[in-house]
């Protein structure tokens, strides 16, 4: 299939050469001149500008850093809306507010084009591997039609804007429960357990939970886990903190409190300075070693 | 064996009858005559006092409601360890906080008997079936010679006390992540997912845990749950409270903090009114309908 | 002076009349009609659109609901800026975010007009009997010549947009004081304490505060207070909301944690349904008749 | 009038020099051999047990570090209750929980001896200065005939107990906005406001409160407070952190939400290691410069 792909970024990149690698045909456009050339290196073709990538295509993926830059890419003078021909499905895959969705899906179907919201979870290293899985808010034809072909773990969350709901939920409980587990294992090790013992047993029980068990903060219990490699390589708080302001600005929009939400927000906030480190690394907000 | 069960009610009655039918032979000791004559008529022998219950057994199982009961029991004029045989294993298996457990362990070694704290999980329906998990703190040799032999779901957590750290660490997850889910599920509904749905994309991925794929609060999610039988027959609120209030004593004990502990904890109080519905029901503070 | 006056809502309009008594002539816009027509009544001239509001004044004030209308109001087509003569000072008295007032008094200074944030506490009470503070950022020229002159309680906090952080940070102090004051006057009342006494030993000791000794939350300790007159006529806790709203939104802009801020903004979101009440009814959230 | 005056630590000590100056005779006992000397060197006769310091005076007044003290020396062998004359007044000026003072008293009244807790506020230096405020709980005969003679700054707050509840609801007040005005002064830094100014313009509205206007957590905004010199010489972390405890503990003994005074209790425990220093240092965990 013909894909127009704007933004490639970290995530962007390399979903771009899975689907090249998968056979499709890719005209690519980024500002950052280095990213589009890494990329036409593996047999994109070069676009020279938003419309220049979606004029001729028959299917428009995007993945962006924010809320402003979807709304400029989609909206804005020469953007997609303004060059794309009616029919052709657009596909955003950037984590931005669910209202922002509901606004340029309007104005997409307003013009003809089916639009959907498909937020990835799994990181850079899901996204290389090709092992993502796609939250996607669409009509469901369109999914039938296009989006179940993206790849195997694609979820059809509802119509569009539900992709965004799925993941912000989904964040929202693992930023709270991996502050939850950080107490517990810091007040287990304190209270003269071994800390590997100690989830062992509760993997066995009702307190199970990702953030437990393939994800645990406390260095050592999980050789794979970002604690046990000084919580690098994994998923940056300021990223926890960014989906965490967008759940609380969801909650706001509907007037429903999120109480425990807001709480793990200012908590990875609290980081700041330490930002780039792995979220897991908000243990150290209470190990006593940690803090000094 | 010959064993002195001491703690009849709601947990202790179903693990005696268990005991029974193991082939174990029971002297049992409770001040409620009605739980004695039950279990007596299930081939149990009546003691008319502790002193009665243990004097002459191989093995010691308690099951009392708090630690002010276990102190009685074990240490009190008449109690345990004033007419238990040195030598003999004792096993405590109720739920109180670990500085009760080290007193009345140290007490116990003093006299020559080994003492072992076996907090269970999985409820009264656990207790029926047999199938309870228990999470014990022993010394290596006791363990491995009479406690491994009780049943299939015991975990070794460490020495004396460390049974009681693992399930207060446990349910202390699990407070916080059943009020995580609580906002999630909410927040969910209410930006226009389908609960069921948002349930199932959040199992596969990364928020995944006991209290939302097993224990789901929100009605109708999971048809065995009590959300979906109006919040009855589970674990009490008012229970999550006790082991939230050990939590947040233990970590007082040791000067750490536990910030999400601390707020479940007080969440549950004001469920109060509404204490013997399921802990579950919490997500009632959250929902429109369920505030009203 | 002769001031263009744009806003006249339940705040807006009350300040307009003040300015009349005080002998000024004023030029007032505002899209509801009847608004404008009660403060011409009084003396007013009315102005058909911004641009005729602003062209021929010596000073422009406006009193808008939100950060968008402030923007449209100054920077929008046929806006402020568009219209007024340079040099001329312009006074928004809005209850909006710092960076909003940065964006428009960058704008402002760029075309030759002064620019002062000026927002305001007192609530419509203290608007009708003209005795509002008015917490100002704003170049010290333009303070000492022209806001020191507009009423008694006048406060200068520093350049433009000073004036909200002020606010956000009083507004934020209050209403988690309230949320305190709550839980100390109902949880002493539950250990047997009679809530006046308990409200005047407080009132002498290192407690005390506004939320305390002025407002009291308690029915019938203070009898100026809404909570003697079933939480009505007072300030709305849906306007505490906004508040707190602007407060946790600018701390997120600084990447600072306001981990109490961001806890009292969800208690009053979830008075949801109730945020037509005083913002003091909180306390309900903690009396039992009170969340009967 | 004749007193027998129990514990002489940091408080106690100045307590019974006050008295002594006020020209009372004291029998004084503390198993502290040198407190006992310093405050026999001033005047007072040395008692060589309870019993001896109780037996023969007018009144007795007891000041303890906690709970399990106040028990031992009223309840005990040989305690207070064992050695006084029937009639004679007690009064415990430690700062405990309401449910022990009400079993002390019960078993005093049982004896004839009329009971009144009388917590103090105002700290060692008000100690020294003889300008305590005592919270008295006591019967109104008992209030109006002995202990409104104590002092000047003494509030009667009703019957046994009742002083310690109001101690421990001002002082949870207390500690929360401490924690609410660190944030708001250190968000307002952030945001470029003058701290001095801050704090004017917040003295002078709705967020005005002690902790903001005599005791500012933020260096040298209040030259007199102990920010202004390093949080050394103030109400230490740790006291602050026990009356925080015995608040939630009694309001855990009345089923009563306490959610932010249970979240301040975690934030001054998180400050362990710090705990010497002034509760105000808690400004810290939100400063960067304080963070490292």
């Amino acid at each position: 299939m013909k894909i127009g792909f704007i933004g490639l970024g970290n995530m962007g990149a390399p979903m771009a050469a899975n689907l090249l690698k998968a056979g499709h045909a890719l005209m690519v456009f980024d500002l950052n001149e280095t990213a589009v050339g890494g990329i036409a290196a593996q047999g994109a073709a070069k676009a020279a500008s938003i419309a220049a990538a979606v004029t001729d295509v028959e299917l428009v993926i995007t993945m962006l850093p924010a809320s402003q830059h979807v709304k400029a890419v989609y909206l804005g003078e020469g953007g997609v809306l303004a060059s794309v021909k009616p029919g052709v499905p657009l596909v955003d895959s950037s984590t931005i507010d669910p209202a922002t969705v509901k606004e340029v899906a309007e104005a997409a179907e307003a013009k003809g084009n089916p639009f959907a919201d498909a937020p990835v979870s799994g990181g850079t290293g899901g996204a290389r591997a090709g092992t993502l899985t796609f939250m996607v808010g669409a009509k469901s034809g369109l999914f039938a039609t296009v989006l179940a072909q993206m790849g195997k773990n694609i979820v059809h969350c509802g119509p569009a804007g539900t992709g965004q709901v799925a993941k912000i939920c989904n964040n929202m409980i693992l930023g709270i429960s991996m502050i939850a587990v950080s107490e517990a294992m810091t007040l287990g090790e304190t209270l003269g357990i071994d800390p590997k013992v100690l989830a062992g047993v509760i993997n066995t029980s009702s307190g199970r939970c990702w953030s437990l068990d393939t994800y645990n903060p406390f260095p050592g219990v999980i050789e794979a886990a970002p604690a046990s490699r000084g919580y690098t390589g994994g998923f940056a708080a300021d990223l926890m903190l960014k989906d965490l302001g967008l759940a609380t600005q969801a909650a706001r929009s509907v007037k429903q409190s999120v109480v425990l939400g807001a709480l793990a927000e200012q908590f990875y906030q609290a980081m700041c300075g330490h930002g780039g480190l792995d979220f897991s690394a908000v243990i150290n907000m209470y190990r006593k070693e940690g803090r000094r």
